[in-house]
């Protein structure tokens, strides 16, 4: 079950003027700024209301968010979408057909376990599939 | 004030198949089906916890999805955030030095006032404050 619009994860080319940016366009500071070395990425995080925007900057040639923005230039890079069992929904998505990135949930930011979604599934979005990791 | 992530508009080619397609991915049926003429678009809207996704496809060569679509293909075209006053934000962001591609708020889907602030003020996103319009 979807249970919610998560985050907005946003690709950007310098972390720091963009936090600025988007520090006075949704008039709130970051509550969060977070590196994920295994995607490479450096990121920062605004909440608004019931969900998040993330800013993502590569932190190396092969970071996917550096490629993208060679590719496609800054702008909107994924949705994330708060799901109630990351597993059940993986299993639901193949039987309907849709192309997911992984084979089994991986670790991302924000203490999420997380997956994606092909954008080719999704008409041309790229769909993050998170799941809150529960600590004891 | 910045009050919720409201939607996510997605620019679609074929509004049936993608209506489809995410009744599919989200696992729920849409709630509306809306005709805006002011833009040239038919949009269909499904809710995600406490946001929406907005699926718009254009009605006519001139429409702005249409041109976007023919440039960029299908994808996210926009994020919008429920603001509390549309006015004084818009006043608050030309203040900050952010340029809105409309000088008044104008009629927009789902009974809401809307105005968009340049993709090219915001890192790359077109990004749209909307206000519900209240009815007496």
């Amino acid at each position: 079950m979807f249970v919610n619009l998560e985050h907005l994860g946003l690709a950007v080319q310098d972390l720091q003027s963009a936090t600025e940016l988007y520090t006075k366009l949704l008039g709130v500071a970051p509550y969060k700024h977070e590196h994920v070395p295994s995607e490479a990425v450096d990121t920062v995080f605004f909440r608004v209301g019931g969900a998040k925007v993330e800013l993502l900057a590569g932190t190396s040639p092969d970071s996917a968010i550096t490629k993208y923005l060679s590719k496609k230039g800054e702008g909107i890079h994924h949705v994330a979408f708060e799901v109630a069992d990351i597993r059940a929904e993986m299993l639901r998505l193949r039987e309907e057909g849709f192309v997911l990135l992984n084979d089994e949930p991986k670790l991302g930011a924000d203490n999420k376990l997380v997956c994606f979604v092909h954008p080719k599934s999704a008409a041309g979005v790229l769909v993050e599939l998170c799941q809150e990791i529960l600590k004891p």
